[in-house]
Parts: structure tokens; C-alpha cells; sequence
């Protein structure tokens, strides 16, 4: 360990930038912290020639990934090139030449994460990956090991920056949601192409690593619910916040006598949540443990130095492991088999917005559907709309608990109910009551 | 390690009985992260006859501390006793005798937490405090860890629960001081002797704990500059509200250029400031980092199960390095001297709220006083005050920063000035503009 930990990067974009960059300006805490030198070696890039504004050799770069995974001089592979498929076949191969691996992807480790942690381990390796979820928080080291000897029932998380933003802009100015997200697009905040973050995409993989780590269970992106925000209307924001919620795109992983339920979508939570007051491309995950009941850790959810802050604090315990001679020695493989709720047991409110026919009886056949399922209101409003052809009246509920089998049984009646001219919109509420 | 591990306790009060039920009730998540059985052995008690509703034999407990710290049987030691001398004293005889320990005890850590871990490092044990500051916060495992790889410039932290409780039914409900302090003695929240929530000394020893291991360099609790809310009026909080602000009893401890500041006040947040809306008994610290920027770690600060889930993780830590042999290897020694900030060097912007004649050139009077020393205005407002005797106004202004010993120079000018009838109340802001 006298010549230093020498770390290889596949990647030199805006993360790997970063992780350059902190590996230099705080070598002198990083030497104290983990007792020996640690200097950049190899960095694979696509194109050598491109300028970088970065105090890097030219010689570190090169275009071979051999340079990388297969160089005796590297003791630690970061992964910090993006996409899927390429990127596996990269790590799988350094950890096969022992290379301990900290990765940032969290495309990858949502599809590939059982895998990747499976081969790490045959390979005495380390694999370790806190960047790829809520960026610079250190929100799986929290779970792991902070609430280690505890008993997680419930994450959820504003994992997603830029739906966030959006979401904040809206409830704030009353914009509505095509106008913010061009706001967003021209300030870099979002995409030119944003449907994996609109859509809940994103959020969904950051929820499936989650929950692998939560709940100890080895869940697939597939069973993740999703739903994005592109539907959500002004009108939607106003009725909300009126009531006393913020509506937010949720990536909620919850459990239940060892039965889960993943999804994300967008939710109304009570202002007085921790999550509520989250605003604009921050990040938060709220976590409900047994023993610990609430807790939150809120931060940047990406930008190149707070992601390199997490890379290179998973590469700190990298290297303290190096020195203990410990690597790959802890990977905690699943302890529960996946079993999922079906949609009797998962439980929730629900706000809906409805127009229907403003008629002697209207309320009466609406609520008269509820009683029969069994479902009863926390808040129902009713009032006229201005309409020219007919009497039409806008209706605004929030029901007590249900279950989602239920409530689409609801929902699907509503939509073929004669005094109902238009479902406008429907979300869950969760975090109790405003 | 086939026989498992053996925990012994100091205590088995409040946070004691938490361990207990943790150990015993998530025995199955501890064995599969550790990977061997973690039992109680003896546990020191005052009163062996006390009824106690824990599943624990009689011949468990003991009142010699000797059954415990020389006991060869045991391999951790937890030491939930509190207070100083004795827990000190204990605690080294646990070290000396290759005992690793855990504490929650904040009183002792902030006083004599460098000598503890010097002993720990020399008898090459660990010793773990998570549970010292914020109770079930994961928060110095997430600076030590999540945050390794950064330098943390500024840490605020809502570290006592007494006193935010306190501040938030003042400021939700508009009640006085005294008033609010009644009702949580009645609800357990304050002690009968609230002085050391109260007058911020249970902070300071928080916020030492902090500085110590954020800035990697030994602080004393007489370094910490200390106020308590015992002098907050329900006007302030009014004020503070209309501003925009949010007051509450903030640890600070900040850092630049290698010299800090370290001080228990209340303080004005705006309500942006994710620690503006923590609510009632809950805590959080907020750790800004140069690379990471803004994160926050929230939760419940105090009782049985949330501390003993602190604890009890620490304990997953210590089994961790048992069974890699690992233990008290990685105990990092400051890598800085303490250097503290002089009055000078301490910038901030200030409230404040008198009460003057209301004549013809008070006001120029006043703001004279404050352009003398540079100091500017963010807000300036005064308004005439119903008074039989002779016309008074009542000024409310936030200056822009300015210094400590600047402002202090300018308060005891205001206070012998003869249009100034009273100085009400002067507290910091930080955390920037409402």
C-alpha cells in the first residue's frame, strides 16, 4: 500500500469530472482519512482530443477499456460513463480481475444490481454504489448502516430533481406544467428529451435500488407502478394546496407483514410532512423505520460535485477496506423472497376531482357509489361551473382509506356514470392528514 | 465468533430497555448482518428488585460494574448509565480491558471525547457515539461517512427537542414562554428542571460532538458561545413570522479558513431554510460541504427505541470489525489545530427590536449610529407605539452582515443612547433572505 490506491475511470463526463477534481483539491483530508496517497490513473474517454479543463495528464487517457479493467496499476474501477449494457460488461469484467468497483448508475444497478453484487462477491470485491440514488445524500449508507439494526417499513422519495422543479414552479407561480418544463429545459434543469424523468422513469429505478437495500429483497423495475406528471394541471395544484397538501412525484417503496408495494407517482402529502416542504431540484428520502420512526435526509439529488461526493466516499470505504484487507467480505445477499401486494392490500386515500351534471340527485347517486364499496370522504366540496349547454358542478374529494382494488372499481364506475360528464383527476395521499 | 457476540450494558433505563427490545425483536435482521448471534449478558443496574417489563433473567442483572467491564465473556460494552465521572471511569476500565463500546452519552463525549478515543485507539477497540447527537440521526456516520470524501464548512443544527418543541407552539399558537414550557413539563417533553434545554447547554454539547468530527480537530464545550430562548417573547416570534423568518435555537458551528465559530442561539431562519420547518420535538443538522453543498439529516432526536436504534447500530458496526478483525484500526486523530474565530471574524446579519422616543430626528439618530460603523439595512420598519406618558415608537430592522464585535460595539451604543428607551430582544440570521 506504499505507492497509494491508484483508482481508473470509465468516464470523464460531468460526474468523473468531479471525481477528478475532489480526488485532488482534498487529497490532504482523503490521505488522513484513509492513511495513504490516492491518485487518478487511467481515465477512458471516447475521444482523446476533446479539451477538458481539467489538471489531467493526456497520457491518462486512453480509448481502450483494457487500459481500465485489465491494468495491474488500478486498484478501483468508478463507473461513471452512463448506459447499460456497455457499462456491465465493463464492470463485470474489472470485478473478475479483483478490481473493487464503485459505480454512479442507477440505470444499471436498477436492472443489474443482483447480478453485479453476486459477481463482486464471488471476486472478493467491493461494489459499491450511493451515487446512483438521491446524488450527493448519503441515503444508502444511512440505510445500511445507520439504520442498520432497524426494521424499514416504508422509503419515499423525491428522487427525481427535475420533475420536482417543475412540480415546485407550478405550485408556487400557478404556471402550468408545458410552460415550467420549457423554463426548465432552457435553465438545464430538464432533458430536451425529458420523458424519463416526466414519465417517473427515473424515479422508478432509484425506488427498485431502494427497496433492495430497504427491505433486503431482490425487486425488478418492472414491479415498480409508474406514473408521471404530465397530466397534472394548474387547476390540480390550486385545489391542493387549497386543502392544505402539495402534490409531489412520490417514489414510494412501503411493506407490510414481508408483502411490498413499489410505485411512483404523483401524491398529495399534508404541508406539515417532511417531504412537502422539499422544494425545487432538491432530493429528499423519508424513511420509516420500526424502531426509529421518522427520518428524512434531504440534499442535492445530482450535479457533478455533489455525485462525485458520493463516488468518492464510496471509494473511501474502498480503500479503508484495502488497508484492513476486508474487500468484498460484508455483501449481505437478500434475506426475504419477493413477494408483492396485490392491489386488496394496498391501502390508501385518494383525491379526486370530478364535473358532473349540476342536478336534483346528482350528489345523492355519487356518494350512494361510494357507500356501497365501503369507502367514506375526509373532504367533499361541491360547487357550480359556469357552462353555457348545461348545469355542470365541479366536485372535489379526498376519501378515507381504501384499497386500490377498490377504488379503480370506483373509478372505472364514475367513468360510465351518466351524471358524470369528466373524472379530471385522481391521485393518491399519503403522510396523513392536512 | 461461533458463540456470537456478548453485550453488556451500563444502564437499562430508557435507552437501555430500547436496546434490549431491538436486540431481541430484529435478532433475525442483526444475524444476517453480522453474521452471528448478538446476545445481552450482564447488565449494571442500581436495583435489582426494580420491576422491569423487559424479557431478561434476574441473574442478568448485576450492581457490580465488574460483572461487566472485566467480564470475560463479554465482548461490547453499552454504556447507557448518563452522566460524567462514573460513566468516564467505566468506560476505561471497558477499553482497557479490550472491551469496544458504544455510548449515547453526550455530556460525557462533549467533554471527554478526545481522551476516550485516544484510549480506545492505544487498547485498539472501538469506540462509537451515534446516538451522542441526535438521538436517532444517522447524521455522524453520514458526516464521517456519506461526506468523507468533502470539507464541511458550516454545520446548523436543531439538536435539542425540548426547546424546538417550545419554539413551535409559540410561534403555531401564539403562546408565551412560560406557558408552553408548563404544558411540555406535563407531556414529558421538558424536564423538571428544564435549565440545561432551556439555557442551551444541551445543544452546546451537541454542537462540540459536531465541530469535532466535521472539522476533525479538538473544540471544547467552553468554546461554544451560548444562548438559551429562555428571554423570547411571543412579539419576537410575531416579528420574526411577518419577516418571513422562522426562530429557533440553531448549534452553529462554521469554519473558514481552517478558524471557527461554534455557538448555541436562537436564531432568524427564512422559511425556505429546510430547517425552518422542523417541527416540534423532531431534529435535524444540516452539514453544508463544499462539493456536496446543501444536505440535511432529520428525525426523531430523542427516546427509548429511536436512540437505542442509534446504539444498536454503532453495536452492528463494532460486530462488523470483530468477525474482519478490524477493530479500532480507523480512528482518525485531528488532522487540524483548533484555531477559533475572533469576534471580528464572525459575520452574520442581526434582528432587532426597540422601543424609542418617538420625536423628531430619533430615527436619523439611529441609523446614524449604524452608517458610523458601515453597518447598512436589509429591513427597516418603525411604528408608533400607544404610551400615556410620552409618545414611543417601536423599530424592528435586520441589518445586512456585519461583524460580531461591530454589532456588539453598536448594541451597548444603542442601550446608553437617550432616545433609545429599550433594546427589546437582538438575535442572528442566518441562512439567508426571506
Amino acid at each position: 500500500m506504499e505507492r497509494g490506491v491508484v483508482i481508473g475511470l470509465l468516464g470523464l463526463g460531468t460526474v468523473g469530472s468531479g471525481v477528478v477534481q475532489i480526488v485532488k483539491n482534498h487529497q490532504q483530508e482523503l490521505q488522513h482519512k484513509v492513511g495513504c496517497q490516492v491518485s487518478v490513473g487511467k481515465i477512458l474517454v471516447r475521444d482523446k482530443s476533446k479539451h477538458r479543463d481539467l489538471d489531467i495528464d493526456e497520457d491518462q487517457l486512453t480509448v481502450e477499456v483494457e487500459d481500465v479493467v485489465h491494468n495491474p496499476d488500478i486498484d478501483v474501477v468508478i463507473e461513471v460513463m452512463g448506459g447499460v449494457n456497455q457499462a456491465r460488461e465493463y464492470i463485470i469484467q474489472a470485478l473478475q480481475n479483483k478490481k473493487h468497483v464503485v459505480t454512479a448508475n442507477k440505470d444499471l444497478m436498477a436492472l443489474y444490481g443482483a447480478e453485479l453484487l453476486s459477481v463482486a462477491a464471488e471476486n472478493g470485491c467491493d461494489l459499491f454504489y450511493e451515487a446512483s440514488v438521491a446524488g450527493g445524500i448519503p441515503v444508502l449508507r444511512g440505510m445500511a448502516e445507520g439504520l442498520a439494526s432497524d426494521r424499514i417499513t416504508q422509503m419515499m422519495g423525491i428522487v427525481n430533481g427535475t420533475t420536482n422543479y417543475i412540480l415546485t414552479k407550478m405550485e408556487q407561480d400557478g404556471r402550468d406544467y408545458e410552460d415550467v418544463l420549457r423554463e426548465a429545459q432552457e435553465l438545464g434543469f430538464a432533458e430536451s428529451d425529458p420523458t424519463a424523468d416526466v414519465e417517473g422513469l427515473d424515479a422508478a429505478r432509484k425506488i427498485a435500488i431502494l427497496a433492495n437495500l430497504g427491505f433486503s429483497m431482490n425487486v425488478e423495475l418492472e414491479d415498480v407502478l409508474v406514473r408521471g406528471i404530465t397530466t397534472i394541471t394548474t387547476e390540480d395544484m390550486e385545489y391542493c394546496k387549497q386543502l392544505g397538501y402539495s402534490l409531489k412525484l412520490i417514489g414510494l417503496a412501503s411493506r407490510t407483514e414481508g408483502r411490498v408495494e413499489l410505485t411512483v407517482q404523483p401524491m398529495l402529502l399534508p404541508h406539515s410532512h417532511p417531504l412537502a416542504s422539499v422544494q425545487d431540484e432538491y432530493n429528499a428520502v423519508y424513511v420509516y423505520g420500526e424502531a426509529v420512526g421518522e427520518t428524512m435526509f434531504y440534499g442535492p439529488g445530482a450535479g457533478s460535485l455533489p455525485t462525485a461526493t458520493a463516488v468518492v466516499s464510496d471509494l473511501v470505504t474502498v480503500v479503508k477496506n484495502l488497508r484492513l484487507g476486508v474487500n468484498g467480505q460484508m455483501t449481505a445477499r437478500p434475506l426475504y423472497d419477493k413477494q408483492l401486494k396485490t392491489d386488496k392490500e394496498v391501502e390508501s386515500k385518494y383525491f379526486m376531482r370530478l364535473q358532473v351534471r349540476d342536478e336534483t340527485g346528482t350528489f345523492d347517486t355519487l356518494t350512494a357509489l361510494f357507500a356501497k364499496e365501503d369507502v367514506s370522504f375526509e373532504r367533499l366540496l361541491q360547487w357550480p361551473l359556469e357552462n353555457e349547454k348545461e348545469p355542470m358542478a365541479e366536485v372535489v374529494l379526498i376519501t378515507h382509506e381504501t384499497n386500490r382494488a377498490v377504488y379503480e372499481k370506483i373509478y372505472r364506475e364514475l367513468e360510465n356514470m351518466d351524471v358524470v360528464l369528466n373524472v379530471k383527476s385522481s391521485y393518491r395521499v399519503e403522510g396523513g392528514q392536512a
